[in-house]
């Protein structure tokens, strides 16, 4: 399970033995507290030849040495027979360890407790794996005894943090800035083109609820019900079948403000994070710079650049123009033809003709190949933060190029230069949509929305061809004086997993689903009776062979 | 949309004017700021010939004079035009009201600000009802335009305090004892018996996820993880159906600890309600009087008293006995035959042969009828706390009292002192269970968990006759080193709405839904079309008539 040192993020001063009969923690115990007789409770990590154990709870490790004498022979008896991570109690006193047996890399490495008193409080049978190798082992097998591999220095340091930045975070919103903490519901309806969203069916006949993929609509009606400030760590869904680190449930930080402008959240937000930052993590510096949707794709072939390093995408057709390169010309002579290139350190020079997303993977792949070769490009401990902005508003649509669709969603309000466009050219709008990149990760988005109900209407009826049907509440909230309003929301999955650099969003969630969707402890989702879909009125469509095997 | 007064609970101290340009919000402005030029942005609340207008946000109303001079004619038209409930921008000069006009009912009374530029920055089409009587008009209606119903102080009020509340207890929780806020999933499985819990369809053929009812085994889980403490303010389910004041989805404090016992929660407890109690409900002392569930069920007749009030149910079997009354003596007559009875105020008694749990509603009946009649018995501002304790750990089954079903859940430890009559008598078991209730409303319940694999094992199979495969992952936990540890769960809604004092839990959630699980605003479950049940392998059971109806 490791060293607990790092399970402790900034935790000074806290009651950790409050309501409870332990006297200190099992990393509490320092030289000072020479001679008191303590309590402490926890599991036991590692004993030898019932001489001594090391007894490990969240906050570290301490040292139990089992007394020999024929008056404590059954506490030697309990101690020396109590398997590896058993739970035990012990009282006993606080003494120096002899002279040249400190241990300078314990945190209570100066001391060890001399059992007094002690309990088996729980038996651990014998474990399905080697406890030291378990890290190791296959991911199923983690998420399968889940529950034991939350007893590791790692996770416990992964979720303890998470819990002290969100906390930061509440702290800044809530107490400094006057943001209401407003939970909305999750028993929603479909979202126009909301494929991805999970269905819940109700006891009424054929109507079923769906799970949203976030709170937006309600957090918009929340500003036109004057809340002015919301916040939410909210809980949102998302069914995208397989796909790798994603989780079919996820949690965003939400925020919305009424009479706010695009860079008012970009302050909020620069703010929000230099405010939780984990000390431990050293500080970060504000505002974050700023780049447009053109600029990035044109420098780095992504949306999402990772500006940790260099490398970027030139332009390299004036300088060919003059060669007799027959592919080069050929392409140089098609309009907006061009030749563009990275630069790769020790002296490499790739160029290429794709498209820049292409060059995009090829600097990351580079990138990756170059610090396998011992080139560090990418410092671990930098964290990089980027906005980038002026996204277009509409797209075409990939099925069907001569429809659009929304950039991001049908709620985002055009740039402010570009509104007339939104009439006449409406792929050329710009709209006030941003994200946060962090070390070329998005880790948020929002925008300022339309407050128009005229806006919203021509943008949803005329421009993207739906329905507005399903979202006439909204429309007509917007026509009862909504006011001018924006927002942005965090992944926070993503975000805590980059600050604790994990390799996945799954260290940072206490119960993740595998990436099938898939929960292996409990083994969920899972079959249930007909009679159970009774009440719902639904029944399960088997294929057609699985129906015929059970027929027969 | 009355006076927003109410709608600022504890709010010194807060930056409600950053990352925007206004300079101060409705309810701010002082004799202080005289002279003072401002931007406010609100809602126009009222407007009188083109004199005055009155402009509302959340915190507050401050009167804005309109400018009447040539110069200012363009502002004047503006904001005479604007419909009530428009939402403007004014800027202008903070001027003492004209001697005599002061209003001293309104915090913002000495002052008024004379615009000197404005703009609109929504309209408001007509409201579908006078705002006045909006309150009074049927709660259809307050539903489906919640967000008007969301414009007034007390809504604001009861939102922003359950915001500010629930920022206490965690600040209780995380930042003083040294609980970690863990999110746990909400797409599981179903637990034994949980005839409550929605479905939710997966992508895999037959198989489905359940939204819990709470996360009690994610949070005996995380115990066993190692976690210590945990909390987290979870988002439940329960589909209970149409039950009035209930609501398919709610939120609980959610708290668990290792290493602890029954006292230690109950103290707990206390201290996170004393500490996050609103100052402006008074304080609370502690601890909170203990009553046995026995000595509930014989005092009040129910394990639920609310002690606000006496007319205990009293026994005048004894009185009674020498007195030649056929029917009492009939009653006396019987094994364990008694006759009680409740003591009403003002002479009044009433004597009665029927069950405690009868004299209890009846009790509550009387209460009711004097307070209609002008008896204050139940002081509307008093807040009573009562832990109920020594639950029996099983209860025969309704439907067949020869079988046992748990008072609680399964995993409730049994009284220290019965543990042996588990084996014996499971009938007589008291268990570790505890309730907190409050003017006799349930507001909270827990226990200290069984932790043991043989106790949990043996309960679920021998006693509860129960299939212990589904729980096989938390039995195995359990055998794995899982310390001692016990929790509670404390009903966030109901709990809100009795500090402000509202009739429903509706009147503290921002978005209910209505007693047939309905959101009568965006109209919420909804029918999906067959090719969005495809990916989940499900069909809809039609009833017969409309099937064939559909057909022809």
């Amino acid at each position: 399970w490791g060293s607990p040192a790092r399970s402790r993020p900034r935790q000074q001063g806290l009651y950790f033995n409050s309501f409870v009969t332990r006297t200190n923690t099992c990393g509490e115990l320092r030289s000072a507290h020479v001679g008191q007789e303590v309590t402490l409770y926890g599991w036991i990590q590692y004993q030898r030849q019932g001489l001594f154990l090391v007894l490990r709870d969240f906050q570290g490790l301490t040292q139990i040495i089992i007394p020999q004498d024929e008056a404590h022979a059954h506490v030697k008896k309990l101690l020396s027979n109590a398997p590896v991570e058993s739970v035990v109690r012990v009282t006993g006193i606080v003494s120096p360890r002899p002279p040249g047996q400190e241990n300078p890399k314990m945190p209570t490495g100066d001391i060890e407790v001399k059992a007094e008193t002690a309990e088996v409080l729980n038996f651990c049978k014998k474990l399905p794996f080697e406890i030291k190798d378990f890290i190791k082992k296959s991911e199923a097998l983690r998420m399968q005894y889940r529950y034991l591999d939350l007893r590791s220095s790692q996770l416990q340091y992964n979720l303890r943090l998470r819990s002290q930045i969100v906390m930061r975070m509440r702290e800044y919103l809530c107490n400094l800035h006057g943001f209401v903490d407003v939970e909305t519901p999750t028993l929603f309806k479909r979202t126009p083109g909301g494929a991805k969203e999970f269905l819940v069916p109700s006891r009424e006949v054929g109507k079923f609820y769906s799970l949203p993929q976030s709170p937006q609509q309600f957090k918009q009606l929340l500003m036109v019900g004057g809340l002015d400030r919301y916040f939410q760590v909210a809980r949102c869904y998302r069914d995208e079948g397989s796909r790798p680190d994603r989780q079919p449930e996820f949690t965003q930080i939400d925020i919305e403000m009424s009479f706010v402008d695009q860079a008012g959240i970009q302050r909020l937000i620069e703010g929000l994070l230099q405010y939780s930052w984990p000390e431990e993590r050293g500080s970060i510096t504000t505002p974050f710079p700023s780049m447009t949707y053109e600029e990035a794709l044109a420098d780095y072939g992504t949306d999402k650049p990772d500006t940790r390093f260099g490398m970027k995408i030139v332009d390299i057709g004036d300088f060919l123009r003059g060669l007799d390169i027959q592919f080069v010309q050929k392409a140089l002579s098609y309009p907006h033809g061009s030749v563009k290139a990275i630069c790769i350190p020790q002296g490499v020079v790739s160029d290429a003709l794709h498209t820049c997303s292409a060059l995009g993977s090829l600097r990351l792949e580079s990138a990756d190949l170059l610090e396998a070769a011992g080139l560090v490009l990418r410092d671990p401990s930098a964290f990089h933060f980027l906005w980038v902005v002026d996204f277009p508003l509409f797209l075409p649509k990939e099925e069907n190029p001569a429809e659009l669709e929304s950039a991001h969603h049908p709620f985002t309000a055009p740039h402010p230069s570009d509104t007339s466009l939104l009439y006449s050219d409406p792929t050329k709008v710009r709209s006030q949509h941003y994200d946060l990149v962090l070390n070329g990760n998005e880790i948020g988005g929002g925008s300022i929305r339309i407050h128009n109900a005229e806006q919203q209407r021509f943008v949803l009826e005329k421009v993207l061809k739906e329905d507005s049907e399903v979202l006439s509440h909204l429309l007509e909230a917007l026509e009862f004086g909504a006011p001018p309003h924006g927002g942005i929301a965090l992944g926070l999955d993503r975000l805590i997993s980059l600050i604790v650099d994990a390799p996945s969003i799954r260290d940072v969630i206490a119960f993740p689903k595998s990436f099938r969707g898939r929960d292996l402890m409990g083994n969920a989702p899972d079959y249930v009776t007909p009679e159970e879909l009774e009440p719902y009125h639904i029944q399960v469509s088997w294929p057609l062979e699985e129906k015929e095997a059970k027929k027969n």
